[in-house]
């Protein structure tokens, strides 16, 4: 067999790290695979780093020790966040999107698998570092955002439903009230979608009163775990006191003109 | 500024197009990044396809003419997939999941980034080459997998919904009747969804006896489109005759014995 050359197995593990976001592979592992010395693969690493960097497409991570190995974290910069949101920002803002009561359809973004993955990429980057065991969201429209959040931090994502289904085996109910219409709402979750002690992000696509935010953070104590960040696509600018202290937002939505069609759509990034 | 060597190049080109399922990046594009003439980016692909191919990470396929350029499809093989539906079958196959009433629990499973974009590779995979305009599923189990089928084929997905929300706009309302126990559900999807003439691949994570598949192809009608394939994670093998005529699965489940804990599931591939 012919030896395997340098830029073969740079093309090969930069795709394989690129597909499989904050995934620990040890260098052992790509020894085997391409029949080579340690120092091989540990110098192939150090060229991906560089151009990863270089044409920022992320950072190439090294972990030393017994369990350590090389990952790719796909986090986008403030820069490229800002760009990003400014991009969307344009989409949304368009009168044909301004729905009856003043709504916005966003079905046709937040179920775009490329738009889905580069929101969930950007609002992971926001909580980078933070020590998360789960990413929890609330059906439906939540729901790919939040996967292509987990699938960057590379943490289980956890639905949270409104009704609960025979698949679901046993559940915790809890009734919450919405912070936009005061209207009583409930949210379930089976018992054993999360571990005890565990650390939850909740990440949703739209933020208003906070109402539905608070309900998970109350849900999760009932799961003995904490909420240690919330993320949103977007949050309007009213009410200013919203039920939940602390969240981020890509984008905000401010001035909701029904009758003439206009809003004020703008990213939360400069 | 210093020349890009070969391995970079092959490095950035690799980890791009993984990254971007099914998204055709012109040539062009890569000579303007790497500062090169075209036949180098050409000799470079040659490599890139040549790796992947080797290292089963999917294909690589370049489209001539003016729209040309160059894509990576995340193919699995048949082995490939029989392999991943060999493990799934072991994990599923636990008396845990089964859940009173004789349902499998599998939350943990769909909701995962990693099992999900799997599932979503390998059905993608089972209709490689089929024209398609829109994956569609209905809420919400069956989203993530059908998100990362999407991804896999970039397509727009839609999501079917059992009852409307204001930001769904004006909608088309269906009824149906669930195969399994005759019950009169809803299913419903906003008009702007969907265009007219659109071939759609629906995809669910269950299918007993088929229901919810022929209620989608009902209300596709609705929208004149056409459903051209339904994939399923899992599906029952009795009844034996279903709702619909023509479906794929990855997993079979049979004799689920719910009183001793029991249960057959199998890769439908061998």
């Amino acid at each position: 067999m012919r030896k395997v050359q340098k830029n073969e197995r740079i093309g090969v593990i930069s795709s394989i790290l690129t597909d499989n976001p904050n995934q620990i592979f040890t260098l052992t592992h790509f020894c085997e695979v391409f029949n080579c010395a340690k120092s091989t693969i540990s110098e192939d690493i150090d060229v991906i780093k560089e151009i990863f960097s270089n044409y920022q497409l992320g950072t190439i991570e090294t972990v030393a020790g017994a369990a350590g190995g090389v990952y790719y974290n796909p986090l986008m910069n403030h820069e490229q966040i800002k760009n990003f949101t400014d991009e969307l920002c344009e989409i949304i803002d368009h009168p044909d999107r301004i729905i009856p009561s003043g709504y916005i359809y966003t079905n046709d973004l937040l179920y775009s698998p490329q738009i889905s993955k580069k929101i969930g990429t950007a609002l992971a980057s926001l909580f980078n570092g933070q020590e998360i065991d789960y990413v929890v969201t609330v059906e439906t429209k939540g729901i790919p955002i939040a996967l292509m959040t987990a699938r960057a931090l590379n943490k289980p994502m956890v639905v949270v439903r409104n009704q609960s289904k025979l698949t679901d085996g046993t559940v915790i109910y809890m009734n919450y009230i919405t912070g936009s219409n005061n209207r009583i709402k409930t949210m379930c979750l089976p018992t054993r979608a999360i571990k005890k002690g565990s650390k939850v992000l909740f990440i949703d696509d739209f933020m208003k009163a906070g109402g539905t935010a608070k309900g998970i953070i109350d849900l999760m104590q009932e799961f003995q775990a904490e909420m240690v960040g919330v993320g949103v696509l977007m949050a309007t600018k009213e009410p200013h006191n919203k039920l939940v202290d602390d969240f981020k937002t890509l984008v905000w939505i401010d001035n909701m003109d029904e009758a003439n069609k206009k809003m004020h759509i703008y990213s939360a990034f400069k």
